[in-house]
């Protein structure tokens, strides 16, 4: 265990395996006190917690110990946060990605019924732009958190598997370099935590997984006292995918009463046209939705039917 | 009553209200025959079909004669269309566009319990690119149809209100110029009509309304003989949104184990963010948010919470 402190403001937590911790609970003991303004820097250890390695077959996602999956780091104590409060992360920048891992593990998942085998794919991240998902396709790397929060108000231990008030596994990939995370403070000092880096992702996260990557994240925490929001909120000082944007979208759309199967079928349909169109497996075809398809809600007042629309970006194919 | 046949392949049906229809049957007679490669203009009539003039006050919105709602132009006959293909419709151009409307229909729209009394706004359309939502608030002029489709198999009278496995009231925002729509052909000759033109909106149109606008649209037909599609899929050769992203997002989330209430939450957070930050009024913010806020859907995958993200540009802001 090794805590450096830079300059005034800046803190580094090293041995991330010595501050990780298991789910949510405001009782857990903070491992660093900042002040407003400070920055920090987490090594961040991927999902599996090192149970998956980059040789790794997909028999090994059946094995997972999910008492440990998805470590974060942590917690943090912000001076002077109290419950009412907002707590401003800014994501400053990743370094550090080596390899990464996207898997269909059995009962998990959009389409978890469909596809109830295990499936991997094993990346390599030293490229600094685009890591290969198949020969001709070339994935934009776009590193973010996918667990990002702060402890939750109520006693005792909550799961980190689903995204609460407090943030948490949102698996929102737009927290990338320069976007502004804003978190309700829920108890005295916030107690951030943060893991689950993710090298990219679609909007959706639909197989369950994006590509799953360790690596260096820093943030810099800044307190608005007094401005109470009951949710997560973010802000993007740019455009959001200008890369993936650039050629377009091939986009399949599903139409219901419900928002999530109609999620399910614009997905189907999507699986559909990778494999018709580019000779995919569908099993390829589901992790490539995961990892680079976004959902978006065309209508949701049209009723009693609403619309999701599926956005494949053509710049991902050579 | 006027049909004009131009070179050999482009035709233009003028006269909208002499080719109106309401709702879906299959056995409403074509007003046109045309064959793979042409192309059609439609002079559409903006979707109160002529009962909102400019001069409307929000009182005429109680009024409102449900039966003649959302009229179509059409239908189009295409040659050799059979059940089993795929009808392509590119949208080629808009123009004439003039003035248009948002406006909230009590009853009607994602937070309707919220919202019971009618709101109106009318808008000058005939800046190119852009349109004054209020004062400091400039909207993007990104015209598009609400309502596309074809007939469906089922004998019998549908409304137009829900869209279905034949598109229809889709209201997808990215069916802007340059996009190819791919419609399902479920009766012989298709039979496709168009309406509810759009001068702006964002994905989700959450109270319902857009920016509802008269204009004239062209498009051209390619039939994709045994291309077997179950519902509606479309292509974006450019940037879905440019203009909107340049300046980034403000973007609230809600979570929770229904998609839809989580839209509902991320827009009235959204609500009070516009109240809060501009002074609008909460009326004024919604309509804003049906007119200028995505909605994506964040993670589908963490269960039992899921989250939806409300996208706010700030490129409309002076």
């Amino acid at each position: 265990m090794s805590i450096h402190h830079h300059q005034h403001t800046h803190h580094t937590i090293h041995d991330m395996k010595a501050h990780l911790h298991y789910g949510w609970n405001r009782d857990f003991p903070p491992i660093l006190e900042v002040e407003s303004g400070h920055s920090v820097g987490f090594e961040i250890l991927e999902c599996s917690g090192g149970q998956i390695t980059k040789t790794s077959t997909a028999s090994d996602l059946t094995k997972l110990d999910f008492a440990t999956l998805n470590p974060v780091s942590g917690p943090v104590y912000v001076k002077g946060a109290e419950p009412g409060d907002t707590l401003e992360v800014e994501i400053l920048d990743f370094r550090a990605l080596e390899w990464g891992w996207t898997g269909v593990i059995p009962g998990f998942g959009l389409l978890a019924d469909e596809f109830p085998e295990p499936l991997i794919k094993i990346y390599d991240l030293t490229g600094r732009h685009k890591t290969e998902f198949l020969p001709g396709i070339e994935l934009f790397i776009k590193p973010f958190p996918g667990t990002i929060g702060v402890a939750l108000p109520e006693t005792g231990h909550f799961s980190i598997v689903p995204p609460r008030k407090n943030g948490g596994n949102l698996d929102i990939r737009h927290l990338t370099r320069g976007t502004k995370l804003y978190l309700p403070v829920w108890v005295e000092g916030a107690l951030f935590s943060v893991g689950d880096t993710h090298a990219a992702q679609g909007d959706g996260e639909v197989c369950g997984t994006a590509i799953e990557a360790s690596m260096e994240i820093n943030v810099r925490f800044k307190l608005h006292k007094g401005k109470t929001i009951a949710e997560p909120r973010y802000e993007l000082f740019a455009p959001p995918t200008p890369e993936a944007d650039s050629r377009g979208y091939y986009v399949t759309t599903g139409h219901g009463t419900d928002l999530y199967k109609a999620s399910q079928n614009a997905i189907r349909y999507m699986i559909e046209h990778l494999v018709d169109t580019y000779g995919l497996t569908p099993g390829d075809a589901y992790m490539l939705c995961s990892v680079a398809v976004d959902l978006r809600i065309s209508e949701i007042v049209d009723a009693p039917n609403w619309v999701v629309s599926a956005f494949l970006p053509k710049a991902i194919f050579k």
